[in-house]
This record gives structure tokens, C-alpha cells and sequence, in this order.
């Protein structure tokens, strides 16, 4: 299939994460985490987010964000999360499913909430008729493929824990929000005292992986467990393992996630000024979200595939990902300015 | 690590498997299960199982095991399995998790099963204070490495079906048995009107990937849903699906299988009269076991490492795989030579 | 206590159904649903919603409604209701725990949803990604003390069961809007083809007593083992149908519901032209709500207590119930009316 | 009905209790369990129990046990319980749902299990793959009706709290353990150091009505909100408080225990002798357990109705209640020497 700019998840696995799964593809080792390989990746993210950082390797972003729930919350407990977030939308009912809990929804703007919003859901806290918050998820970039900036998560922080809430951030992209804020990977979760992220490699070129990260080493004691009944351990645990490590390694992650947000800041640029292409999010990940002519869609599609984000705006988004090349943006803009002339 | 024998996921893909990820590596494909591969993959499982069989691809065996039993039951119900089986004993609850529903052990004699012990255990129908038995799961190979026979699986079928119990086979090293019986795989499945079965890829030379099975299609009409919200979905579906595609061509799973059954064979076959090694269990598909001195254990393990089975009567698992070597076995019996002699 | 108006639960027993308590207290009969009054309650049940009415007796309203949702539906589906519900806000998550499905808020205007606020959330049907409704699920009178129409009720089930949901009526106090409707119980539920209903007693004058009521059979097949596995199979039954057959002897039940709603017209009428008292919702069973300025709420709540429904409006709940006096009415009148002259 | 020997929940209401139902039935009071009745019956519970314990009403026992099991344990948890045990074999699976976790059998002699037998389950601590236990729960009586005396029970708590493991005892009976030992409620609870307690009312003179009774106060913290959605928080609460006011007043629990206890020894004594009569456990409580001959059981029950507890043994369980009186047991035991004489 030719690219198109459908989902980050349409694309392969990186040429080095692909070699790295043939060299650990040698004799027999342990399964079930307890390989060289699975020790090795795990100290990396010690590297990236502190030495107390503790990773747990599932199989995909579902399961990463509800195990990282389950892990921090009870049945009685709720979520606060975007009305716009993965969690709310698109687990079919996943969250609720594992951890027996309620999600509550957030407001959102451009895919953001606020401790203003949150603050107006605060109600009823010890009234056994309701469900009792007990974290906080926030989803970084946002599913707009926008990015909280360092002050916006730590003031987030700041409220939930003072109001004595778990903090967790679905990171499915976090490397995007990196790239974008310039920062280390720690600099916007661990350094902020963020208790747990599900993060994500699928997404960036892996195979297939994600991590739940906990960062408040209280969170973790049982984890193995949830894991296993989770039905989210590997068995030849290595094989996700060595994907991270050349994840990890040149600061692989760093070049796909710096690639990506670039190709969307191409498209980005290259849509101003086209009549009739409306762009409704600001685009600071690997996704251009932008309003056109309904009549443009079967033409558009034709040659490269994206979703409809919503039927009755016609809001599209157009995502990027390590494999996009200029001339596929360059492909879809001139296609977008053709439909325009017409 | 040296080859062993402590299970067949301590071994890793095999290289036509590893081939097979690097094709699909091509370009952007859909996900969650709409590509080209998986729909080429699901037509051999129709191939081998029969033209009404409907495969869905998950993680791992847990999750191939439990999804299963998630669609065939509700949470009042439960489920009779063999009191040794995985399900019972190595899910860490996972089958009570997902189903909320009940095990029910069935006492077992070298792993295996009978209608009467079954029928021991068919009391307080209608009962509504008891969990209703709604599935019968075997594991075929069984957990002790012995194999039901066409005509054993026939009888506990007949017994289930007139009880109007649904009937589930555990196939996590279905190959095995396979190549045990001489037979196609469908021939102890599909012909004798079993209903769903979890089909293992991981564990006969597999990165990882596991199927669901359903034979009978009236049990999978939601199963997309369950398997979502059971966090079961791989986005990135072209790469368990390609795996299962090389696994099929070229009998590439049955030429695993006899070798990995061969393997065991010839570990039986040269235990054979070695002093202090009683054999326990007939080796029917890939692992022999074997009760031992307490004290040979610490240098036998100091070259091949082995899982004692039971602590207590040191009845010991000897695992081969398909990357088992003759010299690996003869390495291994000449040590237990070596031992017998002091 | 005084009697205020907090909620119609914080009433007793009204005396024929504690007279009815000490009749059944004669002598042994079999527990769990098998005796004779349990048996001539739901003969009751049947004359009242009609020869195919099933009703299986349990303990309180979370109970009712959330077993009947488990009754007719699996936990990748979902639930349409009001957002101002007292399943979506009351019942700590008891809905999502037991179903392990999701909620789905439906926007209200005085409690009530629309065919209209239903067809804006009808999307993504079919895709695995989204939990998938299953049941509408009706607050009749709704949490605001508003009765739908028959004919509003009609269209509703009509638009669900165009998209094969099926409709579940949360009806605590059902009775009330049979009085306010001047219909018979069936009229509404049954004769509309509503599919099963959780009407309750306890709230107009039962010691404790609610009813599932499936009026679509097929739901109710294994609903016995549902109720035993919740932990809602009353042992001794008869206390708890000894009560509905007092409730519906004589129309004791619409006697009582007139009553609550009749004390409730009178605290509305008499409130009418109190400056500072603005009625919110329009009174037709037993509530009235009223913002009133929150200097006001101290003193009144000295005598009569009741509860703000929104704290930042002010606007309250005043609940009247089976054993509302008018002498009650008018001394709370009377107390707004002094608030309001000072 | 004539009062058999079926169920100490065939029998009704204590006068005394049912005149408490009456006398709490005066105006309004605060519904949820913060009204005055309830307040004065969980004093009750302190004094009998100790000034830590602290009581939560649920409605039936079912409930009693497995929210109490939710409070100690999370769903990667098991539960050690006799194979006997009404948690094993009578809830419909509750425990599994509820808890989300596993239990375990352990084996039992007259009902009773042992440090021994709990021992050889003692396995695989830590291990990822096994759901690893956290509580234990002792039924006190049995299910046999025998009892474990002080010593018995201290050597179980000892063995547990040594694991790290907290106990439960399903206390539905615990009334006739107490005045079998002749010793108070918490010399062999509270005094012994259980962690928790489910205490029955129902089958010893309430209508309804069963406790939680937390003795360690480090696990009942958010035991509310575990209670509101387990659907077990009654509305009006004073209706279940008030029943245990008068079942501690003048200890007429007590009263009710001695008595179904010596009726179990009359008819114990009264069997001495008969030919074809067997007793096969010690009657320690309210039952009698005896083998009888097959062709005995038709003309025995149509006068007085019994379960047969092993269809397969014919062991049949005689249940005294309360209100058993000596021409109960005198006509039962004519009858049984009248088909001995045949």
C-alpha cells in the first residue's frame, strides 16, 4: 500500500528495530522477563526517566493505559480524562472493564483540560453514592495532536496532588511531545513528579510495544501480577525488549519522532493559503487536523488514505510518521491545491 | 544461553518466521486487523480447520485461552478443566478475572480427563446457587505432555454436546499433537465437532502469536469487541499475521512440530535404563518427565536448565523445541550417565 | 425524627405493609423464592404489567437497576441514559462494575432525553473500537421530578428498537407516574413494549423491597443465577413479597403515590408568588424543585430538612412521600414565607 | 407449613425483632446508615466485639462474605477456604465476580481445615503465574456444624498472620459457635486477632439482616464505597439496625442459639440407637448429620422437609432453628424409629 496519512500505526517497523529483533534471535534464553535482553532495556529507561523509574513491558496501548489504572486505582475509584481522550473513546470500554471504575470526562479544549475544569468536577468527595476520583490521565501530545507545555502538566500536577490523586499520562506518542517541547523525556514526567505513564513505541516504529513506566515506585509493588492476569505478559519477553533497546539506542526514538513532527509541519505549512482547507489544531506532534470540502474526500482518498475525525465538521487528520517523505506531503498538498482550483 | 530444556519459549523465532516479518515490513498496510496478511493468514486456518472456522489473532496464550472462554460463557457459569491444566493453574486467576465466572477441577490421570470423571462432578443443574458448567475445556497436548486420542476427544465431546456444554480445546502446542496422531489438524478439532480452540504459535518457533479458534460460528459473532476490550487487538496486525503465513507454507509448522517431538523421543528412548531416572508420564508430543535424585539436580541444571515439576516427588519437565539438537540431548544424557555412575 | 423533606426513603413503613410483615411470620416456609407469598407477589406483578411479566424480587434500587442491565447486555456493550441519572451519578460505579460495560450520558432538558439527543450519539456503530449500546435505559419520573409522556416514552422505545436496543425503564418510583399519568402500571411499561423495568417500593412505602421486571421474556431466561451471583437472592423471601402483596392490595400503591404527589401540588401551589422562590422544574410527581437564596438555607433546614440538589445554583430538592401531612406543608410555607419578608 | 428440619432460614421472625420493626417505625429519619438506630446497633457490635470493631449492614450473606473478601484482597488474589465451603460451592460464583480473584480448596475433615493442609498449598509464593493468597476464610460453625475450638482457631490465625496472610471468618452462624464454646462473641474472634468477620442474623431469628465486621481497622478505610457498589447499602437503614438492637437486647441472640442448639442435641440423643441411622459428623451446632437408608427418605419428608447433603452417600442434614420445638424433634424421631421398625 502506498503511504498515506492515515495513522502512525500504518507504518512498518524501522530498519534498526527490525535488525535488532534477528540479533536477539540467538539460542535459547529465559522467558517471562527475567531475559538479558528484558534487563538491559529496562535499565535504559532508568536512563531516560530516573533511577526509579520502573518499566513493565505489555503488548499494546490498550493494555498499558488500563494495566497503569488498574495498578493505581480501585473499582469504587474514577478517572478523570479528556471527553475527547483514547481512554474515553476508543478502548470499547476497556478502562472500565479492567479496573471495574468510572471514567469521569473532562472538558477539553484543542484537546487539553485545565485544573480549572477539573476543579468544577470536584464535587461530593467522600459521599458514598459517587464514584471517588483517584487519578488523573492525561494524554500527551493530546489525541488534537496538540502539546501541554511543562508549565500546563505541572500545574495539572500540582492540583491532583493536592488533591491526593495519582497522575498518569497516556504517552502512546510520547516521543513527539519530546521532540516538541525540546525536552528530555524526564523533564515533562518524572522531573514533574508524574506517578505513571503508558508509554508507547508501536507508534514510532516498533513492531509492536509499550511500556507502563512507573515513576511512583509505591504503584508497582504488585504490577507482576496485575500484568499476568492481564493476559499482558510476554512469553519470549526478549523479542519486545531488544525492540527498545535499539529503540533507545542513537537516540533512535529521538530521530523517527523528530522526522514525524517535521512532515506534519511541512503538510502544515504547505496547507496555508490553500482555499477551502481550514486547519482547526495547532500542530505540535505528528498530525495536521484541518477542515475541507466534503466533496474533496473520495478524490483525496483515493491516493491517501486518513480518517474523518468528525462526520459533521468534516475535520480530518492527517498524520505523519517515521516513514512519511517529503514527497508524499508534497503529493497530498498538490493534490489538496488541484481540488482547490476545481 | 545454551539451548536447554526448560521450555519451549526459552527458544526463539525460526528463521523463515523472522524472513517473514522483514516482507510484510513494506510500506504503510491498514491495522487492527484489515490488511492483506491477515486476511491471507485467516484463509490457511480455513485450509487447515475447515471452510466455517473463524481465526482471531491475540498476544499470547493466556489471552487466547481466556478471550475464549469469555465468549462462549456468561459470569453464573463455569467452566471444567483438568485439575493440572494452565488454565487452572497458571493464569494467576486470569480465566475468573475475565469471565467472572467459576473453574471447576476435573481430577485428571497423566493429564488427562474422562467423561466419568466428568459426570462426577454434573450435579446441582438448575441450581441456582451453584456456577452452571457451560464449557469443557482439554488441553491437547495435555499439560503432562500425553495426547488425547481421536476417540477420547470424541467420547468427552459426546458427553459435553449432550449436555449442551460448549467444548474448548487448549491447543497452546496443538502441532504436537499433530504429529502424534498422525493426523490433520482439523481431524481432532473441526471433524469431531469441537467448538473453539486456542491455537498457539509462540511455542513452536513463533516471535509471539496466538489464535482463537472458533469452529462453531455461532460463538463468534462479538468476538471483535471482546478481543478489543480485552486489550487484545494488535494495531500493527500484519506482523502476528505474517508469522502465521510462514508458518503455514511449506509445513513449516508440522516439519517444527516432528522435530521438536523427535527430539523428545530420543531423550526418552536414551533415558532408557540410566539408573535412578524413572520416567513418569508417556512422552507423546515434545517433553519428557522424569523423576530424579534430589541431588543430581544442581549439576544436571548447571548445563541444561530444566523446571522441576513437582518439588516434592522431583518428577522433573525435560522440554524440547524446534531448535532442539540431537547433540543437546546427547549432551544431556551423557551428564545424566555421568551421575547415574557416581 | 420530624418529617421534612430529605426523601421519600427517609419515611417508614406504612402500616398495612408492616401488619403484612407480621402475617407471613407464621410458622416454616422454603427460602429463597420457592414459597407461597413469593409466588402470589408475582401473580400480582402479572395482573398489573400483564401474563408475560417476570419479577424476581431484590433488595434496593442499585441492585434492580444494575442487574437488569447485566440481564441484557455483555460488557463490550453500553448504556444510553440521562446524564442527570441516578445511574450515571449515584451509584458509585455499581453499573460499570457489574456489567463491565460503559455508560453512555445522554443530554437532558428537565430530565428527560430525546430521540433526537439519542440519534447525535448514534455513531460508530459497528466499529471495535467503541463500545457498542445495547440498552436505553429511561428514568420514569426522571431524577427532576418531570413524567414522560406516553407518547414521549413511545418514541423512544420506538427509536430504540429501530436500532435493536433494548429499553430498560429505572422506575423507583414508578408509581408516582402512573398517578401523575392517571394510567394503569402497564399502560406506559408493557403496553409500549418497554423490555424490562426496575420498579421499586421501598420509596413509597416499603421497609425494603424492589422488583426486576422483565416484560420482554427472552431476557430473563438464566436471570435467577444473575440475582444469586449478585449477592441479591433474598433467604427468607417471603418478607420481602409479603410486602408487595400488601402494596398492591386494596391499590395501597396508588393510594400512597397519590397521596406523595398530591402533598407535592400543594407545597408548589402554596409556593407560588413567595419572592425569592423560583420553581425550576415543573412538579408532577412527588418533588418540587426551587432555587432558593442560600442565606435562606440555615434557618429552613433548622425544621425541615432536605437537600440542595446544585450547589451553585441553590436550587433544591423538597421530596414529599407517603406520610407528608399538610400540616407539614404549610409550616415549611409558612417558614419561606417568613424568610422572605425579612 | 409445619415447621421442618430444611433450614434455620425456613424459620421467621423473632417476636422480639419484629416488634423492634414497629417500634423504629415512628416519623422520618436519615435514610443510608446515619440514622440514630443504626448508630446504637453498631455500638452493640463494639461492645460485644471490642471498641475497634467496627460493623457495616449488608443485606444477606452472600453479601456479608465476598464484600468482605473484596476489602482484604485485589483480583491477582486468592482465598484459602475449605472445599466444603459455602464460599466454594453455594454463592453461584460471587467470590469470583466480585473479587475478580481466585480460591482455593482446601481439604477438610469434618469440616474443618488445618495449618497442615494449608501447608501443602503453601506454593509458588511470588510466583507471577499463580494467584497468590491473601486471605483466609474459616466458616465458624462449619458447614458440617461442627466447631473449631479456641485453640483450633488460634493455630490457623497464627499460621496465616505468620504468611502475611488476614483472616475471614463466614460467620452466618456464629451466634451457635459461641454458645457451643460457652464463651463470648469476641473471645474467639476479636481476641484471637481475625481480621474480619461476616455475621449472620438471618438464620438465627432476624428477617434480614447480616454484618461486616471489621476487626483490623487498617482494611474497612473505604469499606463504603466497596458496599455502595456491591449494591449492598440499604436506604432505610434503621429497619436492618433495629433488628440487632433487639437481637443484643437481653441477649436474646444468645437465647435463640442455646436453644436450636440443645434442640440439634435432643434430636442428636433422641437418634441414639435407631438402627439404619448413622451420625457421621459431631452435632457442635444447629444440625444434625446422619446417614439413612434410601428408601426411608419419601415417607420422612412429607412430614418434615431435610436436605439430602450427598445423593450419593445419603447423608442427610437435620436443621434446627429457633423456634424448634421438642414435639418437632419428638415427631421426627418417631418417625425415624417407626421406618427403622419396618
Amino acid at each position: 500500500m502506498k503511504r498515506g496519512f492515515g495513522s502512525d500505526n500504518h507504518a512498518g517497523i524501522h530498519p534498526h528495530i527490525l535488525q535488532s529483533l534477528s540479533s536477539a534471535n540467538q539460542g535459547h534464553v529465559p522467558s517471562y522477563g527475567t531475559d538479558a535482553w528484558t534487563l538491559l532495556a529496562e535499565e535504559k529507561f532508568r536512563e531516560h526517566f530516573g533511577e526509579k523509574a520502573q518499566p513493565f513491558f505489555v503488548f499494546n496501548g490498550t493494555a498499558a493505559n488500563v494495566s497503569a489504572l488498574k495498578a493505581a486505582m480501585n473499582s469504587y475509584q474514577a478517572v478523570f480524562c479528556a471527553d475527547v481522550s483514547h481512554l474515553q473513546n476508543d478502548e470499547c470500554g476497556a478502562p472500565e472493564f479492567f479496573t471495574g471504575g468510572k471514567l469521569i470526562s473532562v472538558p477539553s479544549t484543542h484537546g487539553k483540560i485545565t485544573p480549572e475544569g477539573l476543579e468544577d468536577l470536584w464535587i461530593r468527595r467522600g459521599d458514598q453514592h459517587a464514584s471517588q476520583a483517584q487519578v488523573l490521565s492525561l494524554t500527551q501530545p493530546t489525541e488534537l495532536g496538540t502539546v501541554y507545555s511543562v508549565q500546563e502538566i505541572k500545574n495539572l500536577v500540582d492540583w491532583a496532588h493536592g488533591k491526593k490523586l495519582f497522575v498518569h499520562i497516556d504517552g502512546a506518542r510520547l516521543a513527539n511531545a519530546a521532540v516538541h517541547l525540546d525536552l528530555p523525556l524526564k523533564a515533562f514526567t518524572t522531573d514533574l513528579n508524574v506517578d505513571l505513564v503508558s508509554l508507547g513505541g508501536t507508534k514510532n516504529g516498533l513492531m509492536m510495544g509499550e511500556v507502563v513506566l512507573f515513576l511512583n515506585p509505591s504503584l508497582s509493588q504488585n504490577f507482576k501480577y496485575i500484568r499476568k492476569q492481564m493476559a499482558q505478559l510476554p512469553s519470549k519477553s526478549r523479542f519486545i525488549a531488544c525492540q527498545f533497546l535499539a529503540y533507545f539506542e542513537n537516540d533512535l526514538w529521538k530521530k523517527m519522532a523528530l522526522h514525524s513532527c517535521a512532515m506534519a509541519q511541512e503538510l502544515y505549512r504547505s496547507c496555508q493559503g490553500i482555499p477551502g482547507v481550514e486547519i482547526t489544531q495547532k500542530p505540535e506532534s505528528n498530525a495536521v487536523f484541518a477542515k475541507i470540502p466534503r466533496t474533496w474526500l473520495k478524490a483525496l482518498r483515493e491516493d491517501y488514505f486518513f480518517y474523518v475525525w468528525n462526520e459533521k465538521t468534516m475535520e480530518c487528520r492527517w498524520m505523519t510518521s517515521w516513514d512519511t517523505e517529503s514527497k508524499d506531503v508534497q503529493g497530498f498538498v498538490k493534490k489538496l491545491k488541484e481540488l482547490a482550483a476545481l
